[in-house]
């Protein structure tokens, strides 16, 4: 299955791309470079550098929800802006949690500057996620900004959630969907409203683009689950079964840990297993999660809760192009190419 | 000299103390407890225990600022546990970025929870007070969202500036005093402010506050730094000369650096050598930092700073007790008791 970016993710790094250098442009000189290198906009010692950061989802996310209340996509910028030093500041700090060493095929970048820097540089973007939606007094300036902390405040939850998740081995399904609710979904519910809530779009709008949002983030999370596992290596970048050796407890693997079958305690075995897990060990690990249900279960709910998401739209009057595009996005986000 | 704490202070410690344990209950469970045991609430094991955070001389400030308005003092509450959110906040973040171990007689919280749980706990604290600013719906809930979010980019600059001036021997006073404006100052101008701001003041008023606030922020960082050389035990919780074991580049010690006296160069080799810095090493230091002419022009600026504060209230058309109150405190924070 091959599937095309849809045009709107283009256009919108075209025009948030600039609104963002200048953001960032705005921090102090000590956090700027990690912020700059951080967005892949600079090496590490400062020089510019082209191709600059990840795939622009939520800013075109962000640039819909604006033309949604029928606002032009150019009033969408700022938020578009907002989500995405929301989103780098989490992934800033959540590398020195979790002790990433890469990302993006780079070094990260606590890495590179030291681990206080790294923090300053997130505390930075996240303060000036909040002061861009303020101080451009549009209608819902504070509506979109508490819309923005109420999402960090989850995401906050939800990586509180995923490092408590590693020492438990009782993690229960519903516990994960919460947790990745909140890490995952949350900001792209919010990416999805708060240009419409920007420009002061009416409640039942708003809270329909934020519904969709949300089913749309559970069902990317799922996708990006499976990819973690069957996922090809030229669409993920990373090795085939890449989560499994990481013994990540995916949807997928909880879903299968938890089902209650003879392979679920197999898994579970395999997975506790001492030292590193061979290729035979990740085959028949893959295996198992397809034999207790794991896979299907995460494609079935990865598929409802893309027709839910679909179905927020149906009687949210959006103008039809604009309609067109969410579900485009929704599609590309949550397609499993293998 | 003996210096009574301004009635005012245990009055917001009354106010406050309640909205910010209610506050710190809208956290997710988490970090929540961080925050806890941050405050001074609970102990490690999440038991609560009595005593609590610091001397709430900022949310004494940001209560007298809404009264600076005309306002009821409860009107400045949440204000109040904003700031003190924020100025948490980056305690927790400078604790772990300092690797410091110990604060206000405690274990620090990320020695005791980890880094990263300390991280996430910080960064919750700062998007709470954010969220608790504008969900007051208050007529100037926005800009005290942004005065106070403008206040954490002059800390990070602060904080930034701080760490890099520890890796160079060649800070030069203005630098310094730049950095102190930013580390302490920007915040206690922003509680200074930031009641009146968040009611609705004009803005005349306001930013007569704001400087007000910025003047005493740095006579307070001048006469904490004072403290650090030759504060009396008693007072400071600290060894005498503390600052100078610890080869601080505080503002007395600075100046002296920089004084282009003979002292000056011998001071600095003292502060150079290597190894451990014996009872008499710090007697010759904290004399030279006197002979330098780093003592005297360190208690002239706080002294000019204070003057220029009270100045600033001269005019600002404050009701007479509040103007009263302000100047108790601004002179109780700036007491040099040794």
């Amino acid at each position: 299955m091959t599937v095309v970016m849809p045009a709107g993710v283009a256009v919108a790094r075209d025009l948030v791309g600039p609104a963002t250098q200048a953001a960032i442009g705005r921090l102090s000189p000590g956090v700027r470079r990690v912020a700059t290198y951080h967005y892949g906009l600079s090496d590490a010692e400062g020089n510019p550098v082209s191709g600059g950061s990840g795939k622009a989802l939520r800013p075109a996310l962000a640039l819909l929800s604006a033309r949604a209340a029928g606002a032009a996509p150019e009033r969408g910028v700022t938020p578009a802006v907002a989500v995405e030093l929301v989103h780098n500041f989490s992934l800033l700090h959540d590398d020195i949690m979790d002790g990433d060493t890469e990302r993006r095929h780079r070094p990260t970048a606590w890495t590179v500057f030291g681990v206080g820097a790294a923090i300053l540089a997130g505390d930075a973007m996240l303060a000036l996620a909040n002061d861009l939606l303020l101080e451009e007094m549009a209608p819902g300036g504070p509506w979109g900004a508490r819309c923005l902390s109420t999402a960090v405040q989850r995401l906050i939850a939800g990586q509180g959630e995923d490092i408590a998740f590693e020492k438990r081995d009782d993690v229960n399904l519903d516990e994960c969907v919460q947790m990745a609710g909140d890490k995952t979904a949350a900001l792209m519910a919010c990416a999805c409203t708060i240009g419409a809530v920007h420009v002061g779009a009416r409640p039942e709008l708003a809270m329909g683009l934020a519904e969709f949002g949300g089913h749309v983030g559970l069902a990317f999370q799922l996708t990006d689950d499976l990819l973690g596992i069957w996922g090809a290596t030229e669409v993920t970048g990373k090795p085939v079964r890449a989560d499994l050796r990481a013994r990540k407890k995916s949807l997928p693997v909880v879903a299968a840990l938890t089902s209650g079958t003879p392979e679920a305690a197999e898994l579970k075995s395999l997975l506790n297993s001492p030292g590193e897990l061979t290729e035979d060990d990740l085959v028949r690990a893959a295996d198992l999660v397809v034999a207790a249900g794991g896979k299907q279960w995460a494609e079935t709910e990865a598929d409802s809760r893309l027709a839910a998401a679909a179905r927020c739209l149906d009687d949210a009057g959006l103008p039809a192009d604009v309609h067109a595009e969410f579900i485009a996005i929704a599609e590309f986000i949550t397609a499993r190419q293998w």
